[in-house]
């Protein structure tokens, strides 16, 4: 159980905290005026701000740093987990930066993972390259999708092609025109084995029958910064049989698998989120005085803060463990581990976000301040991938098994 | 201590019931809509389908129901809190149609007990009929406004002028043209004793030196549907001396009355939001399943639904105590409990509303379902007249000075 | 909905004041002494200065206070709430000095409403004088006693005798020797509707048979003040026939009768608690100094009085509320919120003692102040009757059916 | 960061892990029984099954597996770790039986740090064999000891004597006869600088002047497995000059010094606890069964399962962080560390502690299971070396200063 950082990690952690310091913290603001300059306002790949820093890190050797093979950076997971921390300090620009952002990230270790040579050549290439952008069609607005034989949409071979129906919603970034493909969650063979039913396919933006309906809000934000959520629906939308990933009822199994590193960079980026609320926070309560004395000598605020540092020195030690697991026993075998950060992380960071708020007054609710927007984001995480109580359900489970089997 | 609902009570409640079945519930939609065709999108006030429920609000003398004399329908508290309860099911509307909505209640209490006859002439009567919109600017960006020696705002005067310059923020209802006077607090008196330094002065829209700098938006929400939250500049902003509310010094003292039914009407409302948000959730997890069951068969979410239900008793039951209260012993006499339901009141309800999204899933943070929006508002509570923690405190220090009185 | 106090509860009540003041408090530390010197350390009914407060509750109408017609003092219990109330802040001696104290309430209460004229004669009289005491024999080791489809206890017929066999635990008061009456839950037919197997049966101590086994502890407290808590066991206990309370199958009916009261006692008391660790809370932080200053000036603290006056009084008008509807609506009318009380009571009370221990340092785990005995009571009402689990299980039950029914 | 075991914590790990399953758990009840044959009820040291448990862990090299230097077993803070934890499976035995319990470690590694040749000679090397037991004399009765400048007990030079003059309570371990020496901490100059008012000297049981008043309780236990928790009168007890510890004023740093190994091996020790009372609960609703479904299958248990696993794994993870710390760069570089370990421990184990013992049922309170005892030992750690508010609020004081200097 060694957590560490080696020379490479080190050396890279270095190149990246400078690059946030020199580069992408000044960014900020330029990045969030652009935006609102763009003709398609969900366009946000196209920001003039982002292309010089994605310069920048490649010629850092950042870029992809988030892909473990040959197509990526090369990193294991515990090396990425600290720069992805760090990224979670600018959590719209930096990772975007590095193109390190999610869904891409799970899309390009899906085709590099399970994609034909085609399908690499054609999506994963210019993924890699941050021409195009991508999303992940799973949930559906009818059902509680967390259980995956609720899946309602209907993958169906016609000859050589499939047709695809459905609904989908919360499809994060399909609203940016960039989003060239849609990696669509669907069932082949709804009479099959429970965990056999399901499909994954390519469906390329401008198929007929896939209309993006709308955009979604969260707690009054469209995320436009990283693509929105979408609502879509696919009537008939046509495909190659060969834009199927894997065989028929292998969408289940590539879902597993797309989750686990998922989680482990979006559990690392936001600590890094929880970090920035800290030093917010320090800063805030130094800063101001009421009833004669500083707030940061007042005896509740210094609870927050004591608190805030407690449960996140502990978590991030969860998260590192996890990833040193990934890289040494497999996805698999850090099963456990991995929804125990799941379950841990929004948690601690929404508490932490939360007093960071209350330590601001009004202004930490508002757009002065980052903190509002994280804690929307972090909301989020608890239902991502499930939500928080079919993760425990299961944890207990295996946890009951466990035990079980010691006597 | 006697809670229960007069023949008067009963009858309102029966007739605001109907209003709302009728004519408010089938207007949301309609509400909505309007909002996004008016020319200024902050005048909500000018929305056509108000117009028609505030003409059956007054017909079934509903209108101004919280006003407690003769200027209003003349209700106790404890007469009015169901009422709010009920209009609290409708949030952004039903306040509205009996104009009952903060932050013009407020002021218009204000008026009616502190103003002079030309004051009521020009402003309360107004605001009795609903013409025009005020807004209350305490607040500031740069200091803790809840210590009220920190108001940095001064109100000087000039000859047969007060000239005040400052800075505000989190004026809620100023975005709204129709807002047409502010009441500003400010110091009159920097030099006098700790609670006589500030006065209250009502400052018109149209005061040259009066900027409304830009709209504050809480957790993405710019709450155009009453008025926004402005930030505005005062820079030598010259009003006749007679626009001063009562003497020089009084502020405080203003400030403090102001803020009893305030709370009591905010927690009430409060409560209807959340009697709507368990009904929502019951029905949510009612009509989904997942691994085999029903959602409404989950052991954690019947945790939910239960603790919902027997925090909310223990609530209202509080806030009824605290209107009974300030009906028989006054709102001196009822201090305590009404920092007791400032404090209780979001603590609540932001709980049972965060309940109610998880079990919504992720649609129950969008715009499809009224908690997101539900929950900023309510977030906004454990800031609004102070922070908890200053409250808290208050309260702690009169208990220890009840008890150490006992011995 | 009118939770005043009429002038007999006015009256009542200033007596019992006078009376905790006078006699009470004083006789607490008598009391604890006279247990040491007793011969059977269990027989605390017959501790010496029990007896003159016993004298002293009747001569005041105070006696038999809980016990709603004639044969007691013939209370409501909105008018006996604010005694019980205040019995409990000498929850070991008060309301024993009042013949008020669980589980001979209860007991009394299912003679009076079910018990045949000879087992009145027999029973009720002497525990009305407090001459004898009783248990209630319900919860079995081996089962998850919450589902009385669980009990494994056997009544059998056979004759003019019914032989009873099981194993009990946590039978309170059945290690005093004064204890002279059993009332057993068995069941008399299995295989009868799933709550009509079950009867209650009175077993006399001397009945062969019938074994005191052993005390058990709660948090290492003996409890012998109300005369432990007790395994049983019945190995074929022979009684006669008319020691049936009500019929075959009534047990589970009988056993709920019993709850309603009993609890709304439970939290009225439980309350006194509270208030009276709110009140030793303040005292010792008022005495105590650390790094300069007082502890009651220290804001953490200032948060733990704040929280605690807030909850409680939350909970106070709770609990008057149950009463109330239990007075106007009866039990059945009045479950929702008894169920409520029941869960909403220990959370409450658990809390306040537990920053009221911590307040007062090492020593608020002692034997040196009440608090840590009336944490380990308090923990022990998240079993009674039942775990809080269960109840809000079916509360929620309740709520998801009222709401399908709003529809 | 390397948490990783080395090949000899292997080794012994599977040593003690052999030794706890053949030889400790089944002496549980032997113990337990021994202890009521004594004839002095406080004298655990002299249990017979002990005596052959010590023989063992000598053997096995785990004897005074604590003491770092060539005095012990010479582990690192990291080694022992595990072994710590492993023996908190079995509290009341396994640490006593490898000369690993508290609170003689501390006072161990206080000789054998800062002790006289002499003093080593005289009671070190009698306590590394466990031939004599001793106490640490530092809280007391009348003032908020967690703030070391309000000692109020005197140590006073006189010739070549000094003289101690004081009340001490919470000495735990005096009770038993065999705890020879107390280490006490007083002031030699109140009128020093704050730290350095305080020093620690020896004082044997035997000095006249030195009365063991009683014993305390906590939550009902008299711990007297460990030899209890005393109070102490210092009247003028005498002893010679060279039995100060160190110079006068070194006290406070002493005191420093000895809490963070105690702390982390405290903190080791709770999780093995934890541990056991997760295998307890996992057990214990595998077996039983309500309302038709085994307890294991149920919502809310599995949420207390998962939960108490996923908190265990982060608290695991920061003591081991901290031991780690501690052993590469000084316990002073782990002090943020020590601290927080001292904050997340007993929250954590607590409530763990308490789900498992809601989980029992009733049970769960009583002497049948080691949960009850467990939780009154776990509840005394937060005020162990000052409470935890204290501790939060010089951890934030930490981070404060760490951020401003960030800036």
């Amino acid at each position: 159980m060694d957590f560490g950082w080696d020379a490479r990690t080190e050396e890279l952690r270095e190149s990246l905290l400078d690059l946030m310091e020199t580069r992408v913290h000044p960014a900020e603001a330029v990045f969030a005026r652009e935006m609102t300059e763009l003709d398609d306002p969900w366009a946000w790949s196209r920001v003039p701000v982002l292309e010089s820093l994605r310069a920048e890190a490649r010629e850092r050797g950042l870029w992809n740093a988030f892909m473990p093979g040959p197509a990526g950076a090369g990193l294991t997971n515990l090396q990425y987990a600290p720069l992805a921390e760090i990224t979670g300090r600018a959590i719209q620009l930096a990772p975007a930066a590095l193109n390190c952002a999610a869904p891409d990230t799970g899309n390009m270790e899906v085709l590099d993972q399970f994609g034909s040579d085609a399908q690499k050549a054609e999506w994963l290439e210019p993924l890699l390259r941050a021409e195009i952008r991508s999303a992940f069609a799973m949930t559906e607005p009818d059902v509680a999708s967390s259980d995956a034989t609720n899946i309602a949409t209907r993958i169906e071979r016609d000859g050589d092609s499939y047709v695809v129906t459905g609904r989908k919603w919360w499809i994060t970034g399909a609203m940016n025109p960039d989003c060239a493909v849609f990696i669509v969650m669907g069932k082949t063979d709804p009479s099959a084995e429970r965990h056999r039913q399901q499909s994954m396919i390519l469906v390329p933006r401008d198929t007929p029958g896939l209309t993006v309906v709308r955009p979604m809000s969260v707690m009054g934000y469209d995320d436009r910064d990283h693509g929105g959520h979408a609502e879509l629906v696919l009537d008939g939308a046509r495909v190659p049989a060969e834009n199927l990933i894997a065989g028929e009822g292998d969408g289940f199994a590539i879902a597993q698998a797309r989750l686990g590193p998922g989680r482990v960079h979006h559990c690392m980026r936001s600590i890094g989120v929880a970090e920035r609320a800290v030093e917010l926070m320090c800063d805030r309560v130094s800063s101001r005085t009421a009833f004669g004395r500083p707030l940061s000598e007042q005896g509740v605020i210094r609870d927050w803060i004591a608190e805030s540092r407690v449960r996140l020195e502990q978590l991030r030690l969860l998260v590192l463990k996890t990833a040193w697991l990934m890289d040494t026993v497999g996805n698999k075998g850090a099963h456990t581990e991995i929804q125990a950060i799941k379950i841990a992380t929004p948690a601690t960071v929404e508490w932490i976000l939360d007093k960071a708020i209350q330590a601001h007054g009004a202004g930490g609710l508002s757009q002065d301040f980052p903190l509002a927007a994280a804690w929307a984001g972090i909301r989020t995480l608890r239902f991502a991938d499930g939500p928080d109580e079919v993760h425990k359900n299961a944890l207990a489970r295996a946890e009951l098994k466990r035990q079980a089997a010691r006597g």
